[in-house]
């Protein structure tokens, strides 16, 4: 079972970690920014003490040349299935990491520690990793836990704010899922404003993370329940891919973001979802995230992403809608006829 | 769990278990050879209605960027989640197969259909993906289990005469570890004949094939147990890819059965082995398999092959070695100067 630890003191707690897994080597993974910017000041020995492979910092570095990179380097480091990998950084990190160490000698232990809000609360937990591949976002990949993850606001203090903003997207999606409470308390936090309010936010990050945590050992696999965790993700990840496509690469939480807008609308529409509830959300998400651009000529390359979905069984445009906060319906068959008219709908509400 | 199938009707057996998964989508994957030789000849509907991917044969091939070429052709196919593939091929297309599947939007299922007694013996049993990577064997893979394997000597009627001593190494080697009355029954069959007498080889194999089981189910994360399947692979491997490295391949079984008479020898005289049972075994495996070619000069390669070996956990030589037929220990450290002894008596035994 994975280990969460949430703490002020991240050194201690990793190098109390390493002891306990007692591995044969240690090596740190990181990207070129938080190789700079927060590996020097972690303060512990064993990370002090390893080496470091960096990489290429972004999505566009999510590629299974990348992975080879880092299988590479762990051959030339001597490492053996006894070995343990700290992948430190983003998403894209402990996402490559964690299928790097995975697939190395059929696989040896990682810790994650993320530097992001959205690592925090989305990419840590529930066992996915995976590369991107041939246009498609996460096609490679594998299911497996972290040793541990340690999580701490220490490392949000050198985070851009359109990076903490996208980490809040998914914090809200969490918020959606769990009920009312927990969405008011998102949508009256100011994630606009630095700096942030750290305990405030490690206690909604908490409460996300442990959600998310529930349902994932529910379902370890995604054969059910956990599908409701990709509330926002068929259309958020079209969005994703639609804008990488282009050249215009958004964050995966600002494409997140705009993607609940969107299966909001379908919950309107085809599930009864509350239009104050989806007006006073699109509103909030329009002024963090501002709108996408597309039209209605795009909607084919969209739908044709949404059906190349992994979620998709045969197909089909899946989603998971809501009835209201805390009210999800998995596997919602979407006609693209339905899709073309909540797409109308967010272009209207976005602009 | 992994279902074993023994039977005359491949063919049969194939649509009954794709009929029982379900699956959105079959896909075949072979090699030029066994695209060609075997599967026009599986009594399938399945497999006749299905799109065949079909990659370059041989250990060279057996590289990720051949599982990229796979996945690619997966994402070309609109494979999804819930698509199933089937491996028709030796070893190398079912572990390079079985990788490929078991990291395709993060895992589908798979069938391996062996077509070799390698593949049927060994790669099949015990869920080992993997492709080779940096000039080390299965270097990138995961542990993951077919749905199923469909074993028929069926198959074995287009196998070249090199291909089904390969196998032989590593039945032998089963027998090594099952007891004394196995070892007989091995070195009495005489592989060299051909055509070979089915019935009698489809029963041998199905005792490795449930030894193997049996262990691998007490231990399928080879953390203790089962690395007495490791018995004349980690000189085995050393071979392979000194082998490799001098643009010289060997077969995999061939280099298998050299490493056991290298690591009979260390059983030898380490642990006792009996040095009539050595001397028999040497004498069948040096005139099945000619000898290996290397002097004194190339031992520090070897060596250092072999302290790379995925089973070191700390940098050490690791082997298994035999007290007696059927008698072994796992595990054993072998110092670098006995291994060199242990090289230069191979060196005289085997001229």
């Amino acid at each position: 079972m994975q280990r969460i630890v949430f703490t002020t003191t991240p050194g201690r707690i990793i190098d109390e970690i390493v002891h306990s897994a007692s591995p044969s080597s240690v090596i740190v993974l990181a990207d070129e920014n938080t190789s700079r910017l927060v590996v020097p000041n972690i303060d512990s020995e064993t990370v002090a003490s390893a080496p470091v492979i960096i990489i290429a910092a972004g999505d566009e570095a999510k590629t299974i040349t990348t992975a080879s990179h880092v299988w590479d380097k762990l051959s030339a480091l001597g490492a053996t299935r006894h070995s343990l990998l700290i992948n430190v950084g983003g998403g894209m990190v402990t996402d490559l990491g964690g299928f790097a160490a995975s697939t190395f000698k059929r696989g040896i232990e990682f810790i994650n520690v993320p530097t992001t809000l959205l690592g925090a609360v989305d990419a840590s937990v529930g066992g996915k990793t995976g590369v991107n591949h041939g246009g498609f976002k996460n096609e490679v990949g594998v299911f497996n836990e972290a040793r541990a993850v340690v999580l701490s606001t220490a490392f949000f203090n050198t985070l851009p704010q359109i990076e903490l903003r996208s980490g809040y997207a998914e914090v809200l999606k969490h918020a959606l899922l769990i009920g009312v409470d927990e969405v008011n308390r998102w949508l009256d936090y100011p994630i606009e404003l630095f700096p942030y309010e750290s305990n405030r936010l490690l206690g909604m990050i908490e409460t996300g993370v442990n959600f998310k945590l529930h349902i994932v050992e529910q379902d370890p696999h995604e054969q059910g329940l956990r599908r409701c965790l990709n509330l926002g993700h068929t259309v958020g990840h079209a969005f994703e891919s639609f804008a990488l496509m282009r050249g215009t690469p958004v964050p995966h939480g600002h494409a997140v973001a705009r993607g609940l807008v969107a299966e909001l609308i379908l919950s309107h529409l085809k599930c009864g979802f509350d239009g104050s509830w989806l007006h006073r959300l699109a509103k909030r998400i329009l002024a963090l995230y501002g709108n996408q651009l597309f039209t209605c000529d795009d909607y084919p390359t969209l739908l044709n992403l949404m059906h190349h979905d992994k979620k998709s069984v045969h197909g089909e445009i899946n989603c998971t809608l809501l009835t209201a906060p805390g009210q999800f319906v998995n596997d919602f068959t979407v006609e693209d006829s339905d899709m073309c008219t909540a797409l109308d709908i967010y272009r209207d509400l976005m602009e």
